[in-house]
């Protein structure tokens, strides 16, 4: 087939445009069962047109549950992709992070063998072939990648994400290549690494966030390139969580924070590379920092997903350099960033998540880590990923790689979320999260509208004492200082006391919830 | 005073000898509520004199209670000091990590305010002034530091430990330096290195085990230090926990499970370096792979802690390199160890802490890491240190240091434990972890006597069923797929069922052991 003029103009090695196909034509290379990876992170960069065309495959001739697949993704990719096959049933086995109506309620309900991971470890636990440890050869069997464009040697220049692509094609025996072609070139934006295997592995020579240590684009064995495929619509995004008073009033209380630690002399005046997640309060923070109260200047970035309120934080002159694995903005912030690209371009790099979540670099860069938890304990552990203990969100995600390994491991949120029947019927202070993702030993801060708690060299009571007083919204102070209290008293009697838990009524607040909508416990025990 | 002729043979700068000093006469050094750092790891290398003149000051005096320290040491120090501390009243807070029946009573009946952390991190948050922020110049007040010999620069040449000697002296404003003449002069055996802060952190440029990066002396401005001192008994260390049937069953799961990986290609023949824990079966484990059957060769060790048996894989001629932060041996060991120290000592390589237990080193070279928990939930998380999710034992050590960053983490265990009326009263497999230190995110494997279960790449339900028809006590199976069983009928009912929970019963085996004196809960819920 003949390649459009502008798929010729984005593809400069010849060879490839010979191996031009339509995307229901490679429907062969899919059998039931396969191992498939796709580009993609946080919903941007992650191939179209040929997961599309495999999914009608399957609405047409019926197929649902029968072409299944175990697929794996740097983190979420598109949603109008992953969900459809979610829908189909065509999913067996996911890993290491999600994002969808449809393919929560297929690992929710049994469907899906989802698993999460760090996803700093999830390209190099690939590469040492644990997830396809029960295949014949321990490879991949067919790759999905999006390309901006292609370079004189096959190289491919990627988009709005790196993610596990690097080690997706390096364990990948096939790879079709999706040329994205109404998204422009983003050629120069990405410092690109492939992953050597122990005991022939190497220091990530980086020390700070705009240094490079890789090439511009994805090397690749030609050969392993079976098809392209011209893609022709951009990543859907969603405009981002706006911010509200509780996320403004989260910040706040966190920027409070980082100008006493630089007070104190344990921060410099332009702090230390930022780590913000996803959501609401993320965006808050960061715009905290954008507008003129917070007043640090020549700021760096070292996190893994950026999204609009960057933008800000760079037009508002006090960003010098940003360094991530995605950018995911909204529609309205991929056009203002292509609008200004020439501005913003030199200020950013995109990498691997390998590197992006690497606890090598980011204890050698001394982060300030930040994220949003499901809930957090007294004794400041934090659940990131299992309501109830039990239902999958999204996924671990970089956060424990961040938080683990961080200067500063901040976990921010508000105090309270509402139910049907109570506007703060759900307390995210707990005697004991449900599900532990991060641990004691990892967080310094806990942080919330009500105020912020600053747990470092604290014993398990002190902190407790601490983030019931600092972070518990009013109408859960005294239920929980109520447990604390028990707890103590019975431990401490039992000689038991380092960390004083009742057991059998640590999970009473959440069987409240279940029960009557609200986890405001009357009584303990 | 006058120095001995052994002490002048060990202290080659003349200046220090002027500061030769008693223990009893260095007393007003410490105020009550100082900040103090001692060096010491796992019992060996710790200070000796100045801490038992204290001792007896408090004794003699009846100041039990009034003088009170904040006591850093990088990990265990002398039993004989530290307990004896506890028994005085004379420790206000301690962390990271302790060792001893008197030090852990004060914990648990609230006594005394500890705190565990990852030992990696433990140094850099203390640099970072995290653990000193409530003092004026955040700085420890005072160090004692045991060497084996000074050299010409006034540099400290180390014992049989270094661990967080490097930063508790870049953190002190005085230093005593205790000169142990009872013990030969280790010169060659260290690589120290000190730590900078970000934003000028550097990478560790250790490529392999045998890699020195540092110096053989712990360099110190000789203005910091105010007294010197004799010191004149060795290491007061224990005999290594004996091998048995059950650890000796497990040792051999996981060398069955290592000669797997090497036969599917996923290890190299020599493996990679092998981290080990403390205790009999680290003891087992060590041993079954210097005796003939495991016939690996060439090993490398990056470790922690070296135990009696690593000496037995070194004689095996199996074993070319080993590196750890403190040689912890018996007193027969050490006894071993000095008399052939010219043959072992090429061999071996004492490291800082902060780099024995790296995150970026673990990670790089690939380590496959190995330890002993209190208890395994059926999903793969562990409890390294508080029973019944309350009482401390000795604290969370490096065990997350590796096996968050270990190529194969690997948690052994016996199934069961006997309790005073039950020789299997207490399943190590559990359906919820009482406390979290290691996550679902982090193990690769759970070894006990009845078998492995390699969870790599499973989603929680397939973790569960695995870990209990694998690694489970037959007396326990049944009680914990009925507990499984339950739980994921009831949570896929309501469409919450990746990781299946009875919240409200999770800890009913618990319940039934602190009611009963066993774990044989006849029924759930």
């Amino acid at each position: 087939m003949a390649a459009s003029a502008l798929l010729k103009s984005r593809v400069r090695r010849p060879s490839y445009l010979k191996k031009l196909a339509q995307p229901e034509d490679l429907i062969e290379h899919f059998p039931n069962g396969a191992y498939i990876g796709w580009s993609g992170f946080t919903g941007v960069g992650y191939p179209k047109k040929v997961p599309t065309a495999l999914a009608e495959h399957v609405e047409k001739n019926g197929l649902q549950g029968k072409l299944k697949y175990n697929l794996f993704v740097g983190a979420s990719s598109g949603s109008e992709t992953e969900n459809r096959w979610a829908r189909n049933n065509m999913i067996e086995r996911r890993a290491p992070h999600q994002v969808g109506k449809d393919i929560a309620r297929g690992i929710n309900n049994g469907n899906i063998q989802f698993f999460d991971k760090h996803l700093s470890m999830f390209p190099q636990d690939l590469m040492y072939g644990f997830y396809t440890k029960h295949k014949a050869n321990d490879k991949l069997d067919v790759a999905i990648v999006e390309a901006t464009s292609i370079n004189e040697e096959g190289g491919l220049i990627l988009g709005a994400s790196v993610g596990a692509s690097p080690e997706i094609i390096q364990m990948a025996e096939k790879v079709i290549v999706e040329v994205n072609t109404a998204s422009p070139s983003l050629e120069g934006l990405h410092d690109i690494t492939m992953t050597d295997l122990p005991p022939r592995r190497k220091p990530y020579l980086i020390m700070s966030p705009e240094d490079r240590i890789g090439t511009s684009y994805l090397p690749i064995d030609p050969e392993k390139v079976i098809a392209i495929v011209e893609s022709d619509y951009p990543d859907k995004t969603q405009p981002n969580a706006p911010e509200d008073d509780t996320s403004r009033a989260i910040a706040a209380n966190l920027i409070e924070f980082l100008k006493h630690e630089v007070q104190h002399g344990r921060l410099p005046e332009n702090l230390l590379p930022l780590q913000s997640g996803i959501g609401n309060i993320a965006n808050a923070v960061v715009g905290g920092l954008a507008s003129g109260g917070a007043n640090f200047k020549n700021l760096k970035v070292w996190t893994e997903v950026l999204q609009d309120s960057f933008l800000d934080l760079f037009d508002s002159g006090n960003l010098d350099f940003a360094t991530a694995t995605s950018i995911r903005f909204s529609p309205d912030g991929f056009q203002r960033f292509y609008k200004a690209y020439k501005d913003y371009a030199p200020k950013l790099l995109l990498r691997s998540q390998q590197v992006s979540n690497s606890p090598e670099i980011i204890r050698r860069l001394g982060v300030i880590g930040m994220n949003t938890p499901v809930e957090v304990d007294i004794y400041a552990h934090a659940n990131s990923t299992c309501v109830m203990g039990s239902r999958m969100l999204n996924g671990l995600g970089g956060s424990a790689d961040f938080l683990r390994n961080a200067k500063y491991s901040i976990m921010h949120t508000p105090s309270t979320r509402p139910t049907k029947t109570d506007p703060h019927g759900i307390s995210c202070i707990v005697p004991m999260c449900t599900h532990v993702d991060q641990t004691e030993h990892d967080l310094d801060m806990i942080v919330t509208e009500q105020g912020f708690a600053d747990v470092r060299g604290m014993s398990p009571r002190e902190r407790a004492r601490e983030i019931i007083k600092k972070c518990a919204h009013p109408e859960y102070r005294l239920i929980l200082q109520d447990y604390f209290d028990k707890a103590e008293f019975e431990c401490l009697r039992k000689g038991w006391g380092h960390e004083p838990h009742l057991l059998w009524n640590a999970f009473d607040m959440h069987k409240h919830l279940n029960d009557h909508g609200s986890m405001k416990l009357p009584t303990w025990g």
